[in-house]
């Protein structure tokens, strides 16, 4: 890998990863299909404007899908897609790192 | 891994390497020590103004290392430390997938 040439692929990746909370979000989707309310219960920090903001964006960019449930009341889950799971590597990696070396 | 339950030491490390330019710079530092100006080069969008304030960043986080050489002119160089380097794991996930997956 040529680290002195700079690819606008990678830079595309840290734009979509790189933001505030998509990185939780997504480590959050990794255990599994998901409602808004039970994303939000793991992130509480985070307002509800804000992760509607992010899951918009992440289903722009064919990470998250979002299956809508005609049940009474309705139900609606959030699940990565197969794009969205293969960050299951980068955030591992995130994860191992700041394990070892985040005070 | 449990991603159910929220670790404060990711966040750090999503604070730390997913504000803007800073994965590009450390990837161009995983290629040696660098002068100011040679980062400048392969990352020519970044302004100088930005580059610096990275750099003090990324020095306080401890992932770089600032080396001052008594020639003359003055010769500086950029180095990743251990912690820094250690990051190539992070930044070859990053770009494995976006090669696979961004369009």
């Amino acid at each position: 890998m040529n680290y002195n040439t700079m690819c606008p692929k990678y830079e595309v990746a840290i734009e979509i990863i790189g933001k505030k909370w998509t990185g939780l979000i997504i480590r959050v989707l990794l255990g599994g299909a998901k409602r808004f309310k039970e994303i939000k219960k793991q992130i509480p920090d985070m307002s509800d404007r804000m992760l509607t903001e992010r899951m918009k964006e992440l289903e722009a960019a064919g990470i998250v899908i979002r299956h809508v449930y005609p049940e009474t009341p309705v139900r609606i889950e959030y699940e990565l897609t197969q794009k969205g799971t293969a960050l299951r590597n980068v955030i591992t990696a995130i994860q191992q790192w700041s394990e070892e070396w985040v005070d």
